[in-house]
């Protein structure tokens, strides 16, 4: 730092520490659009997981879609960006410091002890943004989505690198870290299925059921309001689901689209009550 | 240290002192107002989470709102100082003792057997802060809210970065660490929902006592008292949520304000049961 | 860096970057044949757990077989080929890097201190992409099988690395990551059995009932629709499976093929019921 | 250690022995002082936790509070100046055998694979320093407090660095690891409530029976012993606050001094019961 | 790698390098034998858990023992063959770029790093290959047992290092990995037992339907084919296991081959249930 | 270790090894000296937990105290031993090792690993007796206390700093680890407590029933016997503590010796009976 | 290795690869010795834990306990005196091939990446052995002995150091890592108490039903046939264990030796009943 150094090394390091400024400029900006175009890559589709969105997207909203993967690429982008920079401006600095001749042993055992006393209590900051990344990447819910992500389950309002924000049906909001949630179940990818058991008497006449039922369904399929906006399929009415002592039960079901299934289960109900009503059958107690 | 360093060597390694002392001090301020700029952008909206506030926030309680994030901003960057004054002045120290060639290894031997020993048992205290960060970054909940902290559920009387105080209903004050709560329910953001069941007997008439309810929705949207400041839409009748060989179930909900859940549910049920007396219809135990 | 170094060991470190470059290639290519190799010995069948499938596989669907064979190869294959070109590229540079005599250490600090914090943090991500590699290797489930994962049961819609998506009965989607998974439950391999408990009065005839059920047993094995694609033995009847004052306990099991012991099951519920009503024994609540 | 080190050199070392360990003793010292003045300010409310205690602390006993500050401050202070004296003197040893030339590498490696062996098992030890630390310094509880600590409730009866020595109800003493106490309930800061849930008869009159409890709690309001040393509020009387086919039940609060909720929540048993007597309307069971 | 070395040296080079190939080799190969010998050793008897197998075995299926013997050893000692040799010519390989004066330090940089990354992951297949290395060795269980393993119960289908499969009594194929087993119950080694409570109404004659029990347990005993191929003890009867106001429970137990238990409990009933009902002594419901 | 040094070197060296083992031995000694001393000085009461056992302590048992006191000291200081011993050997030999020349690396590196290797799963060792020795010196239990260990419940037996034995009440012996142990229960320090609940119905005369109940704590409390030997206090009668339709709940509890408590309640509930029968007032079942 | 060395150095190199050679072998014999002696006094009652013995063991046993310690001195010395073997010969070869100026660095490098991913994977073994080491050590049960091991319950068939193995009352075995158990409960230690709860009528004659059952506590303190090999105090009757609306709760308990707590409770039960049919008392419901 203060040795004799001639002119020549004065201007030799002057150079030096400019050509390394520059580097680290030109390689942070390389990284920057190299991850721009890796995420966009991923995000649109060019990924492992892309074949994880081909069915579960109904047709004509692509535009939709495309917003949101340009936001999620976006997003998780924001976030490498940063890594990047950080590391690329701290070799530089790095690299200058030591171009001078000035020890960074100090300031490098300084930034360590605190450095690894942060990293152990850090782990669970990374795994939550590791797993925000993954979600985002794979789709796996997307905000206006109904989720069960364990802790809570509730709508989809934001969904950030480190947590995930649910309003359950109560208008509860809910915080969850990424990191914490092994497993989502999302209910509104591509259908649901409304369900109906119907328990009847033990001496019930089991044809005359049936048959009833499965006219039940058949009605449901040929109400041209359901059909257009609710449900997928001709309802299925399978045969005896369980068998007591006292009861028959009858199970009904339909495939609906994905964010109608109870409100095609107080038709379901309605439905079937009104037809077994009128046969004079009436419902028991199952087991 | 005791070596026969002439006049000149001990001249440069005292100015030699003084700069590296000045430099730790401009450094140390410079740290601290960049971390004081960094908290503030973050505080006041310039973050990545910035969008989460905005539909939570009802209108007109800007300047309190205002309060609360400057609040946050000296919290969180009090402690960012801290640590950066520590690793400055750490730095600095042990530079300067190189540069008198004291031996410093000794002196990061103990430091760090100790610091190892402490570093491990530290990790939930880090963990603590980094959450604590990130609730008061996120703006999770504040002062006044009543959460549910899954260790307990109460009104939020302080944040701290390490700590959540809550009061619960019983009076009793819960302190829970923040690194703790893997999710948070903020009942006080946006808005509730009040809900009741009524469960008929199973032969009752579906439609009668579905208009009934209606009637009972719409009195009270037409309450300018609740309307006013308590409910936000007018309840909604759902149909047959439930059916079996006793009960048909019928639910209707409200959305309120945010603290308002309870009492319209008290409402709710007056009314309800009113309506239900003066029509004969009782309500009977569900299945 | 800017040495003055004669134009022989400019010429000399030339020469040997290219080399080293070269050479980088070179292995890099040799390492992704050798895993193309080893990946589609593995996974036809050349590995330990080749003797898994034999028992498990029907005959006639080699086709099939083999195109999933070579899906599980590529998704196995990708990830190791990343990981070779990025440990071989990343030795490239360094080597170059110091052949160069520029200086590493800072390069090597700022990514060894970042490689740490998220090192922590990435144990669950590696976890979970080596459970999915073991997963596809054993072949322990493909896409159609309906398996148990404990945090969801369902049919499995898309297997990659990361985790596995079911869709449960509901239609509910679930994301369930593959290190989480400490057991899988497959319902799709070899057979399944379907299972009926009778309970008749504690006075009922024994021998009498038990001569019934074998009835029913022999004529669904002779009932060739049920005998072609749905059972593979003759129904089995044990005798008193439970004993208590009110009922005794008979068990009626067929063994069925993979997907069918649903319907199975409703069928010998069906027909037992009719042979014990045409013979004018009740079945009684066990215990 | 045995070189042919002239008399200047061992003079030399005798002083720099002797400046070594006056500077260790120096330094020692400092460090208590500081020590010492750190905790007594981070003890008697220049802490970032003092707002805490503000609001939760009844007026005229701030001569106790001042004592238990003064006892925290000794026994935080009392830890942290053994650590500051061990790794001081530690390091003034370990520099004066370097000073000798005395080779230390073999201390440090038996040290070390001791260390890193106690290290490891020692983490729980510090966890619960740390957390006793963190929960005097923030004033949690004090002796005399009734805590819900998770694994016991009861009195606290002393508080330790470690450990927590609790006496629940039975007279069976408690030592709970601080570090095991992931969240405190405190019943005895600023006040508590008392509950009375009151189920009536399903056709009760509903407006008479609030009334009759609105009479009783202006009546507990007005008494003036309880006023005086228990309750801190008029009682206040919710609707219905649950509604079955067989009960209306109404809910009685009143805010008391911390630690007479179970003797107001007596008194008011005594007198809703005796209130409902008089006016011949009987407690039901609630649903 | 390009000095100007003399003829001499490169040869030295040579020679150096074909030696330290052929000495890899040779290691290897002595390694591959010293592990199948040690392999076989424990596999067929001389290891520390040798006296396990003694009694659980019964006789004249020494051949079977044999040939499961010798696969578990040949599973065994692939695993360890293929560690041997990637040890040994890793080990070759750098000593021979040492030998070339290649810089390894840049390789060792990039795998380290990748090393310890995977490594943590990496934990739980270790875990999963050590567990199911001792399980082999231990000759816990073995392809057609029936055990429990915790997260499933059913009849063993295949054993590997890694994953055990069984199969459960709905046919639903498990693949539990080795590692999350922490206790293992297998069924059939040496013997079962099979239960029968009796009870019998309060005021009955103790004495008398202990000695009709004794008297089934007898006849049991006395019948050739349940002695020759399914008990192996004259069935115990105890005396009054459980006493209440309603009832007296005895119990019949019976030691029987290994999966003979379920066959000889439903025998058990039966008889039991005959006697009681020749003797005119009804079953109650127990306690 | 084969070099031409002259005899002088050798004599030095020699005299070197002599010092240094002879250093040893004295440093070892005074080591063991400062733990007995240290270890004596917590024992007795000098330490941070002394201050827990003076309450806890009836009068007159000095003697005693003093030997469990001894006791203590000589467990905790036998462990501490063994630990300084090793250490201060093994630097010894080492320094030995490193004087006379031998390479030490091989040795360390053989240790080191197995050293990581086994310091790994010694984790729960140190752990258990790091908890033995703080249990110890807090004398948070003794032999014949009856404490609550979590898995086990019963009557100390002995205390070593691994594990802790008790004897159960079914006789059964329990060996807890103590590391294992997160919270003590002592029943067995200064007093407990005897309850006693007594519900009557819903009709029931509230202040006869009080002065009858208060009347029974009167004349136990007269009681000479049980005044002497069990209670230590009158006992206490609280109010009405639950409130149903069917029943009054009323509290009578006594402050009795620690062993007592089973006893007083014994005679509490005999005592209540008689008095209520006298008086016509039958309990009834609580809600 | 292929230095111009003169024959001097070759012959000196060879000589101190003999001496090293020898040194391990003595070193090694020494260590096992030393292992023997060591685990012998340990296992004969030298040790801390000796005094654990003495209370539990019945007199006249004396050559069967010497048996069992001898065997367990013999398991312990086993695998420590392979792990001093290992060590011992691993450092020697290390120190030849230093000696031979063999680069041992790319051995350690890769014995070392290879020993880290097996060293945490191995954590789980090592803390089975340490677990078994010191159960046996501190002789908490022996085969023959019912144990409650946490995981299953049951008679132990075989002691390892890595699993304990149980037969439970079904015969099923167990195979338990002694490392998950936390708890022992072994019933076969000194002696076990039988239970019997009498529950009788709410108005029976508290003082009527006390003598009677003392006087069958009597009547088996008298029987020669019990008190020779079964019991050891006299039966003890204590007052109203519990007291409802419907019942008084006596409770008898009988010391009894180790295996025979069930036979006495059913001679209880028995002798009981007798009793009171014989006094007209009947047993009711206890609440």
């Amino acid at each position: 730092m203060f040795d004799n150094a001639p002119w020549a090394g004065l201007v030799a390091s002057a150079i030096a520490i400019v050509l390394i400024l520059v580097l680290a400029i030109v390689i942070r900006n390389l990284a920057h659009r190299l991850i721009t175009r890796m995420v966009n890559r991923a995000a649109t589709g060019g990924s492992l997981t892309s074949r994880f969105r081909k069915s579960a997207v109904p047709e004509g909203i692509d535009a939709l879609l495309h917003e949101r993967r340009k936001q999620r690429a976006e997003t998780m982008g924001s976030v490498l960006k940063h890594i990047a920079s950080i590391v690329i401006i701290g070799t530089g600095i790095l690299t200058v410091l030591e171009r001078l001749t000035i020890p960074i042993a100090p300031l490098l055992t300084s930034v360590g002890i605190l450095g690894v006393a942060i990293g152990f209590g850090a782990q669970e900051l990374v795994k939550d943004f590791i797993a925000g990344m993954f979600m985002l990447l794979e789709d796996q819910y997307g905000v206006g989505d109904v989720i069960d992500a364990g802790a809570a389950v509730g709508t989809v309002e934001a969904v950030t690198l480190r947590v995930t924000r649910l309003r359950d049906v109560d208008g509860r909001v809910w915080y969850v870290r990424n990191g914490t949630i092994t497993r989502i179940g999302n209910e509104s990818q591509g259908w649901s299925r409304a369900f109906m058991d119907v328990p009847v008497a033990y001496d019930a006449d089991i044809v005359g059921v049936r048959v009833l039922l499965e006219h039940v369904a058949e009605e449901i399929w040929a109400d041209p309001e359901l059909r257009e906006s609710k449900i997928v399929e001709q309802p299925h009415v399978y045969g005896v689901e369980q068998l007591s002592d006292s009861s028959l039960v009858f199970r009904i079901t339909a495939k609906t689209l994905p964010s109608a299934q109870a409100e095609v289960s107080r038709d379901l109900r309605l439905r079937v009550k009104t037809a077994l009503d009128s046969a004079g059958i009436p419902m028991v107690a199952s087991a």
